[in-house]
């Protein structure tokens, strides 16, 4: 028995041609929801995750017996209430929680599929993702939202599918993949293929797994979700358990210890070739160039309300990369709002406890909804 | 013979008592000289390297036939004007380009040092260099600088020897290493540690070092000596070659050909054990902790007139870091310049051509070297 039998999915038999030519057909999407689709089916969100998230964004991942990425968001009460909304949670394709990716067995060799992957865009993730309306059989989302990666997404969700969702909220991304944030994901690629264990992709086929350089990799990418004030107001020079320096390549600083321990959780519930694949869809993102350099062209098509979300700390993915979008929406008069939440903790932002951000998460999807009934009335 | 042997280097007699508390003496410093030491002994300046620098620090290196990593700087008419003074640049024990390090042969064992190495800190590099005032027979130096881990030799040396030196120019630097400074080092030390070859430090007993770890290290390093912007500017998505996406892993962006590049030239020239080393050095670095707290102490029994420099888009050793230093210089009503150099060039820019950075510090040193002269006639 597998790990992922019990987790719920559809086998989508739908073919879809990839960015990269290769046509995709009868390939699982492992999904889950939280809250309920009520009679007139108008309440449901789709979310999109970032880099390591998974379908499990809020409750316990029954996997890593973690909660889920997005627990302080998705909940009763919470800014995606689900005691009004329904939602739903995909794990991307090239992801490793049940969808179709590079762990996913080939048939015919019995193997994983390792790195005979595809190479997959942003827009192959949304593609593959748009069959869950079939499979619930709704014709409009209330909303489509997500941080980082799951911004993108949600972007494209709207180019793709301009009358798909009422609204749209893509938190703390870009709409072109910045150079920095390009070499930062080479970065990590490199040390995942630097580890001997690596073998060309191949690892699957040994016993032994790329677990250090997948963790330098995490180590790395760790290090850019914070902000250098937020590093130094929680770990500063601290020492790790000890009075004074050892003079050894111990982790004498606790933000040593910290990035080794984050390095080693990471490896037991992520697969390195993923990661590969994932990075690489971020990288190849660039809505602007899709539309002929004219970011507005991407959206002209709809009628989406937007809501465009980032953070004062996020060096990642700033503010003014942000603002490129919300730029792009006024230039064609499109209904767009936009809030830039003071915060130090960086891009992890959206992940976290940040009160202002999740009170305007929440008041923007309750009055847009409110307004939305009001109008049908 | 070794490629070292041509190259200039003293040999330590005189015992130090390194702050792990190991004692060294009869060890080799190399050094490199540019200019003239006059009559009066009173031109001299000693230059201190950053993380990866040399000796070399002007001219061609002859060991890696590439300029010296201030040649925009050190030169007949430029800022520090071999015309008119005497420069003296050593490599810090614990490098690997003839100076006492983990590449330096143990007499005993016929085997290179390694790991066996002693953890060692700025202190200890700028006690070291001290000798070279005895072995040029120089009372007062004129002038003491560096940027990034030379700018703290700088703040080192003055409080180790506060009358040796006229003047101090501590350039992009700080007095005490940030966590998040301290995370990037120690991601860069677990990429090496991670490549099979490193084989706890003991790769000199085999054939093959850890040049992918070594390689990863430098990637990441070099994304942070550059600011996003600079990034955008010269990389932004840009493709390597092609004219289109290849949908595989090799280098599709000129960003990640770049970085790639970067890191493989690296390991030619440098050791990966020296890495451990001098990172290790960097992040025991706190001056301010030294003097309990207070990093005004360090400098009060000297009379050094300090001119402090950092650059705009520095993001590894930001602007607020250097102030710092010239706050506790201000608050003992000692002697001190500061200027921000408006540059997009990020932390690299102390090394590189930027006329205002070069003019500022050309400046200052002449303008002291005359009033200098001025009160002794």
């Amino acid at each position: 028995m597998n790990k992922f039998d019990n987790i719920k999915k559809i086998i989508v038999r739908k073919p879809l041609k990839l960015d990269c030519g290769v046509t995709i057909s009868n390939y699982p999407l492992a999904y889950e929801t939280y809250g309920k689709l009520n009679q007139k089916k108008d309440n449901a969100i789709m979310v999109f995750h970032a880099l390591t998230g998974d379908q499990f964004a809020s409750g316990k991942n029954p996997i890593t017996n973690k909660d889920g990425w997005w627990s302080y968001v998705i909940g009763p009460n919470k800014a995606l209430d689900t005691n009004k909304y329904f939602i739903i949670s995909a794990n991307v394709i090239g992801g490793c929680m049940g969808s179709y990716g590079p762990s996913s067995m080939d048939e015919k060799s019995g193997k994983k599929i390792g790195i005979n992957f595809p190479v997959i865009t942003i827009n192959d993730m949304v593609n593959a993702q748009f069959n869950l309306l079939d499979h619930f059989d709704i014709d409009k989302l209330f909303c489509v939202t997500g941080g980082s990666m799951g911004g993108m997404q949600v972007l494209q969700f709207v180019a793709n599918y301009p009358n798909a969702s009422q609204t749209a909220i893509p938190i703390a991304c870009t709409s072109n993949h910045s150079a920095q944030n390009i070499g930062l994901n080479e970065l990590g690629r490199q040390a995942i293929m630097a580890d001997a264990n690596w073998k060309n992709g191949k690892y699957e086929e040994t016993n032994s797994l790329p677990n250090k350089g997948l963790s330098v990799a995490r180590m790395a990418a760790h290090i850019t979700y914070l902000s250098k004030e937020a590093l130094q107001e929680k770990f500063g020079r601290k020492l790790q358990e000890r009075d004074d320096l050892k003079f050894s390549f111990d982790a004498d600083f606790q933000i040593e210890s910290y990035l080794r321990h984050q390095g080693s959780v990471f490896v037991d519930r992520f697969d390195a070739n993923s990661y590969l694949y994932i990075t690489r869809a971020m990288d190849y993102f660039d809505l602007n160039k899709k539309f002929d350099g004219n970011l507005s062209k991407a959206f002209e098509k709809s009628k989406t309300k937007f809501f465009i979300i980032s953070f004062t700390s996020d060096w990642l993915y700033p503010s003014s990369e942000n603002k490129e979008i919300v730029i792009a929406l006024n230039s064609i008069g499109a209904d767009v709002g936009y809030v830039e939440i003071e915060s130090d903790k960086g891009h992890d932002s959206f992940l976290l406890n940040v009160p202002d951000f999740l009170q305007a998460l929440g008041n923007f999807l309750n009055k847009s909804y409110e307004r939305l009934n009001e109008k049908r009335i």
